[in-house]
Order: structure tokens, then sequence, then C-alpha cells
């Protein structure tokens, strides 16, 4: 398989970009092109070693940033390394595509130049949140579609629920509804209509209503909500994580006591950070456009990007966008019966 | 001034609720009334001292339950500790009620037994959320109406500017609108209009959109938003404090060495404990309609319900009712000119 690595994209590009793809080249065994200024990416390039058959470099003059408008930005930009690394996915010269580069520019590119999936109204963002046991849950979405039907939640959970499965190895993923309580009559207009809706879908394990006080308790695999709320939900968690462990620090930092005793838990406070790291969960798929997309965050390292790869690839094996392909053909005959 | 009490309602009721309020009448002097069943509040009484010319109990036969639907419960149990409270406040045999029961039912009582506030379509529950500079933020709506429009957000504005003002003696109180981005083009197509809707009112300190990655932070005193977003907001804080704090908890005692640091941050640790005590921060109170009303933690101990008495007294003495109603009348002065 191919991947196409968007290689200015980010806060750290190329530098980090160029670094976790040779990792993952070196790691995964698999073939890249990087998009961006050559010049800069082989500066990079050079530094490492690799097979030199299996990392190749396309060179474009534009660079999409983070504050230009997206939908302007993917129109007015053609030679950009984002849009030129769309058009090889477009165009079959890459089954996939890694952009850790501006969010907005990369979800419209990957509506206008990839096409939608037919049957798809709205393509998903996920992203991916620790929970205390340890495992993880997919939240979508998270902010690709700010104004949701109850049709557009029911895809969501459609697509998450092949990616869950084929891309997590998940067997029957727990699917819930992000309410403001867990009786099947709580919630908005949208939330109570989706209740409904996917309460009849038989080939989805959907367990009802979740309260959002239990986002991190592991309740279930896959979070749905409009994303308008999924990016409140998203925002308020790393949010309340970050200003809880600043305070935790000054705290633990603000006498001579506690200064000591911080060293004897310092083991224990990295083992929480990794815990909490972004960096160990990939990027977050774009699901329901014609070609792997796998947004990394944008401050990725080169751990982070190379994660992000790996789940590319994974992505890829698990022929995500065919299942879910078939899956949306079913509800069609389903919904039509 | 004058509090009635509902003292069925809440978890540790009548128990915590009876002791709670001699804490607040030996306190601050306040004469309260307490409902309920008679001989358990008065057996409660007899352990304490307190101006026994100062408390009175009224004796009630029901108790609205935390599963009763809320506005059966309002309409069939008329002789509730509940509806019996809140009908002395519209007869004003009281000045304020403060329950910890039945949220549903205490907000339906709220609109049907005293009525909104004319020019307010929707009445607000309010949140107190304590924030990493050792202040807190006052966040509105936080599930009274899952379903809004930008009108109903700008009343819930100017209520609770009233109530920071008033009652939290906040000079001009910096009121942002919960969204996923601070670009006065973010967000669904209620908070675009609610933006746009917000920034035409000079009377308000209105600075514009706020990132809920931010909402610990302090970066404004009032957060506004429908209830659904706010419900979800609150939960998701809540939550994530919670499987954190249990988290770190885990990782603490996971080791010998961990176990003696974390007994030299005791101190420390108690002090965010602190910090994050809901306890603390009072009640919610209930805005737009006409009567006092402030909702106490269901789980309220009683140092909470005693607090939750004290923000009766400062809302009542800080005339927050005839202040909204000033607020909202010169709205629609404004408004038609």
């Amino acid at each position: 398989m191919k991947i196409v690595v968007d290689g200015m994209g980010g806060d750290n590009a190329p530098v980090e970009i160029v670094k976790g793809s040779v990792m993952a080249c070196n790691e995964y065994g698999v073939d890249i092109i990087i998009t961006g200024d050559s010049t800069a990416i082989n500066n990079e390039l050079k530094k490492y070693k690799y097979d030199q058959s299996k990392i190749s470099v396309v060179h474009t003059t534009e660079v999409i940033e983070n504050d230009d408008k997206p939908v302007s930005a993917i129109r007015k930009k053609k030679d950009s390394s984002l849009v030129v690394a769309l058009n090889m996915v477009k165009n079959k010269e890459a089954d996939l595509i890694i952009s850790a580069g501006n969010t907005g520019a990369l979800l419209s590119g990957g509506v206008f130049i990839l096409k939608r999936i037919q049957g798809i109204k709205r393509p998903c963002i996920c992203a991916t949140l620790p929970t205390i046991n340890d495992k993880s849950v997919l939240l979508a979405d998270t902010g690709a579609n700010v104004d949701c039907d109850p049709e557009n939640l029911l895809d969501f959970a459609l697509m998450t629920d092949v990616y869950a499965k084929n891309v997590l190895g998940i067997k029957s993923p727990r699917i819930s509804l992000a309410n403001i309580g867990i009786e099947d009559t709580k919630g908005n207009d949208l939330s109570k209509k989706t209740y409904e809706l996917l309460s009849k879908v038989d080939d989805i394990n959907f367990t009802g209503n979740m309260e959002t006080r239990d986002v991190l308790n592991g309740v279930c695999d896959i979070i749905i909500c409009d994303g308008f709320t999924g990016n409140i939900l998203l925002k308020t968690v790393e949010g309340t994580v970050l200003s809880l462990m600043s305070k935790i620090k000054q705290l633990l930092l603000s006498s001579f006591i506690s200064k000591i005793g911080t060293l004897l838990i310092k083991g224990k406070l990295g083992e929480l950070r990794s815990l909490l790291d972004y960096t160990e969960y990939g990027g977050a798929p774009f699901l329901g456009v014609e070609g792997g997309l796998i947004k990394a965050h944008g401050s990725s390292n080169a751990k982070a990007f190379k994660n992000a790869i790996h789940q590319g690839i994974k992505f890829h094996e698990g022929r995500v966008i065919e299942e879910i392909k078939k899956s949306i053909e079913l509800k069609k005959t389903t919904t039509t019966d």
C-alpha cells in the first residue's frame, strides 16, 4: 500500500512529519509519498537511514496555513501540499492521506476532492479518548457537522461501527448516544429522534443513551452525537484534564514537603501523563468520503505522526471504505423494506 | 427575611437538611420554615440548640421522589413538602425556597406554581464551577431548556448578569458564549445567531465566544449556552474530574514508594479536594420565575445545604428578581426602538 503525507501540514512541519514518516517506513515497510517543499523535505530526509525506494517526494509550491479559510484555500491553493496529496488519493496514486494541517481545509478537501460516499450525506470526523480502564472510546462527530439530523447520526453510528470492528478490532462495539440522561425520554429534539432511529437498527449494538459524566469510564466503545456537541465534549475533556493537571502541579510544588513527596510519585505521574498522551492515540479518521483520510493532531511530533500512519495502514487493511459502502447499502435495503 | 426549606428533598433528607438549616439559622439569623414529615423533622431539630422562634415546621404528608415524573408529581402530590413550600413562596409567606430534591419537579413547580416573570419565555438553571485561578464561573442554562432560540439565550445572559452583579458582587461580569471556536463565524446555527444578538446588547459585557477547553481557566465570569449543551458541559467537567482523581488515586496506591510520596502530598491533595468540593459552591439558582428558588445538590450534606441557604439570603438581599424585571423591561424598550 501507498500513503501520501501532507509534508507541510502541522505546527512541526516538515521536521517532525518527515521524521515520523521515516520511522513508519522503517517500522511498517509502507510506501510513502511526501508532498511539499522538496528542498526542505529532502534536507530532513538526508538525516535518516531508510529504504530510499520506499519514500518519494512530490514538490509543491503552496502551503495552506492554519488561519486560511478552508473552502477558499482548497479552491485557490491548487499547488498546495494538501490539495496535491488529496488529488493523489482521488487519482488512485495513493491509498490514503495523512495530514496534521488545517482541519477545516482537510475536511473540505476531503468532501470536494475525494467526494462523499454515495448514500452518506455528512461524513464525520472521529476522536479517540483514553478511558480510565486503560482502553479508549471513539467519539463522532467532533466538529465536521455542527447542525445534524437523526439520519446523519445514524450514518455516524454505522460508519464508526465499521471502523471500530475493522481497525480497533472490537467484535461488537457498544454504541451510545451522548445525552443528558440515560432514560429514552431524555434530551433535545435531535437526541430523542436519534434514539428512536438507532433503536430500530438491528445490525449495530446500540446500548442507549449515556451521560457525559461517564465519558472516560469506558461504559461504551463509541459515543455518537452531532458535531457541535462532540466538539464541546472533546474540548471540555481536554481542557479539564489540562487545567486539573496544571493545578495539581502548582499545588505539589508549593511546599518543601510536597516537593519531596512529588519526587517519590514521579514515576506514577509519568504513567498518568502517558495514559493521557494524545500522541499514543494516533489521529482522527474522517469517515464517509471516497478515500482514506486521517487527521493527525496539529502539534504532532514524529511519534504521534508515526502512530497516525500506523492507523492509516490498519484503516486500509481493514477495508474500511468498502465495508462502509456495504453497511450503507444494507441500510438502504432495510429502510426501503 | 424568611426562607422555606423542602425538608424531604435530597439524598440525605431530612437529617442533613435539618442540620444545615439549624446551622444557617444560627450563623445568619435567618427565619426558616421546614416543610415535611413533622415527626421526623422535629426529631432532628431536638438534637440542636437554636432560637426556637426562628425555625418552624409545616407538616406535609407526601414526598416527591427522585424517580417521580416532574410535571405529574407537581400536579398530583399537592401535599408534598415541595409543592407546599412552593405555594408558600407564591403566597408571600416565604421569600425564597431551597430544595435538594427532584430537579425536574422543582423547576416544573417553579414555572407552574410561581409562574414566569413577564417577558421571560424560558427560565434557566445555573451552575457554578470552580476555576483554577481560585475563582468560579457561572454556567447557564444547565438543563432546564434543551431546545433554545437566540432570544432565550439573550434572556439567560441578562438574568445571569443581574445575578453575578448582585449576588456574586462582580461589577461588570464577562459573559461568553460556549462555542466550538472563538471566531464570530464559528458554531452551529443557534450559536451564530446568538452571537449576533448578544453583540447588539449594550448593557452587558459580552466578550464573545469561548472554547470549552477554557472552561476552568477563568477566562470569563459567565458562560451562556442552551440547556442541552450546558448539561453536557457540566457533566463532562464533573465526570472528567472524578475519573482523573480516581485514576490518580489508583496509581498513587499502586507501589510502596508512591504510597510514601502520597503521605507527603496529603495536605496538597486535601487542598485540591476542597477546591473541587461542590459543597463549597452553594446551590444552583433558577432564574426567571416569580420567586427566589435555589436548587441544592441532591447529595448535599449539612454544610452544602447551609451554603445554599446563605446563597438564598444573598439572592434576596441582592433583589435579584426585581433587578431581572428591570433588565427585561429595558430590553423591551431597546428592542422596540
